[in-house]
């Protein structure tokens, strides 16, 4: 069940030529020889699973290069365990290759996964090959560890805590919002910017101390802030404040949204932004903030976790057009 | 990055109404709250991990039942974690749902899920859905657990080693040959029974406590045996002789061999048994084949492992048309 074929090289040489040098450097991938890895968990540590999916056309565009496609997907998953506080340790990695695939395409798409396997210190443990004729395909199950009884979860958030986000929100969608001409693009060099952050988001690995220690409850958003944060909300049973004029935007986004509301609205509920909202309680958001700023991540506090309310969110500054019907990210396709 | 669209039911109803139930008994799920599993190994256990990903028109045919398909994703992962003799602890599934898709698939495949999840003690603990417009997709990552350091591998096979296979070999090709037309049907009973062969495998769990006490190497048989022993032949630096005439057919694969070269090639190549190959050390060959009876499972010495050798495979028997020029299964699509 593993062989890809009709392809301009054969599963033999897929697996020797660029995917065991990829497997080299981690102790869990047996050198790709068993068909599974063997992970040794250390003691006292539990171990956070994540899968995430991309799909050719739905997740990624065709023409995105073909490197950083491979290594959104790692990212992705990084930016999954960083939410929970865990540590990267290794991931195995499902490859659907399309029919008109070719050997330089495998080429840059491994030294994608290779350049992001040094950055992240994560490296393939394990996988399958297969034959997608229509689409290119990469599933990734990202494997980190973390103290036993650690794992910061999503649906520990209680009224009275204060909500973070990190980074800039929208970069992402308003690039996706560009190519779709939903939206005119700025210049040339904030449209670069929101195609490198489409492109490249940057999981938010040095929060993790941060989070491990003073997070109430935490979770990646990744299908929008304001559809991402009703599922928060909804899943730890309360409601949210949130002060619309105090989201980050980044110097581009901001050019762009400024008095568009279709803009706002697409950079709130776009999606792909992989950072992180973070529920802290009220006696450690100094505490909070240092350790973040320690870490050289920018937090920026954008409301408070309610009591529940009919209403799961609450605006302190909504301008009468602002509605969000539609809450969340559907993917491009 | 989870939602699907454009299908009859939103990513909502699907988590809400279709996965969470199957991830109930799942003691890592997290009620598939969090966007991630979180595992806690038990002290003195490593843990085995293996990835397959199904495609459809690769890896099954559209008008395979669908809730077969499911049960069929589930077993071969299943397989995998038998050769290395751990048992199962749960999986990930990734799902990627057509164009063509409905509720009623939906129900059928998750209904399939249930019911080897029940069979085998497995069950989902996260995942990810997308959509994959022209092929439905499932991407299974299990996990097993072994006690540390007794993983069977497949490299460690040695030269004197015995070689034995579980079950009977061949039946799943037959089925897909006959579906291609490139072999003609037996009568409907036998006709019945490779095709649930093909869809339903059987994988041989059963084993786990004899491969673990006595296999010197194993590995699972999904690429047609004469392909798979010769991968597990070269990892582990040796060759086999192999005695064609003692392999174990079914009485309908044996129906169609009869005297055709054609159909026992494809029956030694076409791969999809999920049976295992087993080394066993000439001094342990009563002891595997009592432990194996105690299981009720079938096992079949059809070999000798021996010094490496130019030739990696030979025969004790070959008829003289008997060519392996394509050692291992090509998916059909």
């Amino acid at each position: 069940m593993t062989a890809i074929e009709a392809q301009h090289l054969s599963e033999h040489e897929l697996i020797e030529e660029f995917l065991k040098p990829l497997a080299k450097s981690s102790p869990y991938s047996l050198n790709l020889d068993d068909d599974a890895a063997l992970l040794k968990p250390r003691p006292g540590h539990d171990l956070v699973i994540t899968k995430d999916v991309l799909v050719e056309r739905i997740h990624f565009f065709e023409n995105d290069p073909t490197g950083t496609i491979a290594r959104k997907a790692l990212r992705v998953n990084l930016s999954d365990l960083a939410s929970k506080g865990a540590r990267p340790l290794g991931y195995l990695l499902g490859l659907g290759l399309p029919k008109n695939w070719n050997r330089q395409k495998t080429r840059d798409l491994c030294a994608g996964f290779a350049t992001d396997q040094e950055t992240f210190d994560f490296y393939v443990m394990g996988g399958d090959t297969v034959s997608s004729p229509e689409r290119l395909l990469i599933s990734i199950t990202a494997i980190g560890e973390i103290k036993s009884g650690q794992m910061t979860h999503r649906n520990t958030a209680t009224a009275g805590d204060v909500l973070y986000v990190s980074g800039t929100i929208g970069d992402a969608a308003l690039h996706t919002a560009i190519c779709y001409k939903k939206l005119s693009a700025p210049d040339d060099e904030k449209a670069h910017f929101l195609r490198n952050r489409f492109l490249l988001p940057d999981p938010v690995i040095a929060l993790t101390a941060a989070i491990d220690q003073y997070a109430k409850a935490a979770m990646d958003i990744s299908d929008g802030l304001i559809g991402d944060l009703v599922k928060m909300c909804k899943a730890s049973s309360v409601s949210a404040k949130l002060d619309l004029g105090s989201i980050p935007y980044s110097a581009a986004a901001a050019s762009m949204i400024s008095g568009q509301r279709l803009a706002q609205q697409i950079a709130l509920t776009g999606g792909d932004d992989y950072e992180l909202l973070v529920a802290v309680g009220p006696e450690n958001t100094l505490s909070f903030e240092k350790e973040a700023s320690r870490a050289s991540i920018a937090v920026t506090r954008i409301g408070v976790f309610e009591e529940r309310a009919d209403e799961t969110l609450s605006f302190c500054d909504a301008p009468p057009w602002m509605s969000f019907e539609k809450m969340s990210y559907e993917h491009f396709s």
